[in-house]
């Protein structure tokens, strides 16, 4: 089974309203509840494709337990580590133009609990074909926390695959996971216009760049690829790169050869954004893309 | 002992930002959670000025049990009925200009777990000396509920004190409370443009109409009274009106004649007034208020 690591989960809600306007009181007439992070969405995508996934990592709090009830009812296995801190919430007020969103920080997580979770995960190695590693890092873990899984996991022979940014993506592609997925603006974030030997000083593994519509490219330690969805999709882009990111991990399980392993991760990229909600898909979409999709 | 009601009561979440820009992610950096609703605010101005207080009403869901935690950790005995659906939250967004506020639409409460509620209201009427009746009602619950909670309280001999809005405002008054306490424009949401005579037609008890900064009037069935504090306050208004029902209820409860009870209610406002959370008032801002407020 594939195994997603979700160290900074949230509880997403989504607030609709008629138009945000600052200072007022807005009366919510709906409350969407949601589990949320990036490997949150890896684990429900892979779950709709009816692949054997187990999602795992840090929930704790009264907030966690909501999230933890939230991914029971979406069906999706998982087996967290309980912290003393209290899950963070997100809310979302969409109006009919865009999102407005307030991010919590989240819970502080002390080294003792970090240390039971790498237990956890050790025990999990064995049961597992792929790891997935995404997301942010909660504040009190070190910076190099998926460098640590990552080599734990790649020295009992599991790829990893990682979608973080900032410090903990620099430190993690440091572990040399088989493969990174940061999108455009986060690989510069790290490399100012970079080229594919800076990415390849990175990183021992291979890196996916996904860029939004123009779709992805793929530097692997000797080849490049570049592959783009063959019509272009409206919709709701958050998600889509958590989408591709399950297409990643069900393609390295099954040493699917690149060429058709990332016209699938386009594929269901562009049918996550067909659908309204992160964490699914739109299948109709995803076989229509899937045919036309070429790298 | 003051039996409080708040039979719609939330948890309040505040996000303090540096300013609010519609269709941007903020980061929030610190949240606050508190037990929200006028009845637990009455309850808390009430438990931090001694006096025995129980808060009753209905929780319900994850976030009831946080709601629930808050008042136990504020030290404010408490036994709420539980209820099927979840206790809704209110999310305020703080910069440095004002609040802008999201309110969850909060539980639809089945006429069951009403009926049971009622019970429980019926074994703590022998218990109480003051009931008061605050905040809106939950969606499902009948508009004349406080009329309902009004007339077993009143047949018991103990005297109510209600704190609403709307039809439900209307329908509690013509239960005859001892006191209702209506702001300005909630009475005039009533009855525009009011004269004293239209007010007495409403209710056979007392209303007290609270205005800001102006003070208050109190229309007796045989009397008119004025009063306003001796010097401008500036603060957090949110819950000074709670802070006034406290005084409200405890003068009800020793039968304090009007004059010293009115000024009491002004000056315990205002401390409200000075404090920067609401259910909290500033001592020292209380005792200097009480030496002036006259009526």
């Amino acid at each position: 089974m594939i195994v997603t690591v979700t160290l900074n989960p949230a509880l997403d809600l989504t607030y609709p309203v008629d138009a945000l306007v600052p200072h007022h009181t807005h009366r919510v007439t709906a409350v969407a509840e949601r589990a949320g992070g990036k490997g949150l969405n890896v684990a429900r995508v892979l779950h709709a494709l009816g692949e054997p996934v187990l999602a795992t990592g840090l929930l704790g709090g009264p907030t966690g337990s909501v999230v933890a009830g939230l991914l029971d009812a979406d069906g999706v296995p998982a087996t967290f580590t309980p912290i003393s801190g209290d899950t963070r919430r997100t809310v979302a007020v969409v109006d009919h133009e865009d999102a407005t969103g307030f991010w919590e920080p989240g819970p502080v997580v002390p080294a003792a609990e970090w240390s039971r979770f790498v237990e956890h995960f050790r025990d999990l190695i064995g049961r597992a074909s792929v790891v997935t590693l995404c997301g942010s890092l909660p504040q009190g873990l070190p910076i190099d926390a998926y460098g640590v899984l990552t080599r734990l996991a790649t020295e009992a022979g599991r790829p990893v695959l990682l979608d973080t940014s900032g410090p903990a993506l620099r430190a993690g592609l440091a572990a040399g996971p088989a493969v990174a997925k940061p999108n455009a603006s986060e690989l510069s974030a790290l490399v100012p216009q970079w080229s594919v030997t800076d990415v390849r000083a990175l990183t021992s593994g291979t890196v996916v760049v996904t860029d939004g519509a123009a779709g992805l490219r793929a530097i692997t330690p000797d080849q490049e690829y570049h592959c783009a969805p063959p019509a272009p999709i409206t919709g709701n882009p958050t998600g889509a790169g958590d989408a591709c990111t399950a297409a990643l991990a069900r393609g390295l399980r099954d040493r699917t050869p690149w060429p058709e392993l990332l016209a699938d991760a386009v594929a269901l990229g562009a049918a996550a954004v067909a659908s309204p909600v992160a964490g699914a898909f739109d299948p109709d979409v995803y076989h229509a893309m899937l045919a036309g999709a070429g790298c």
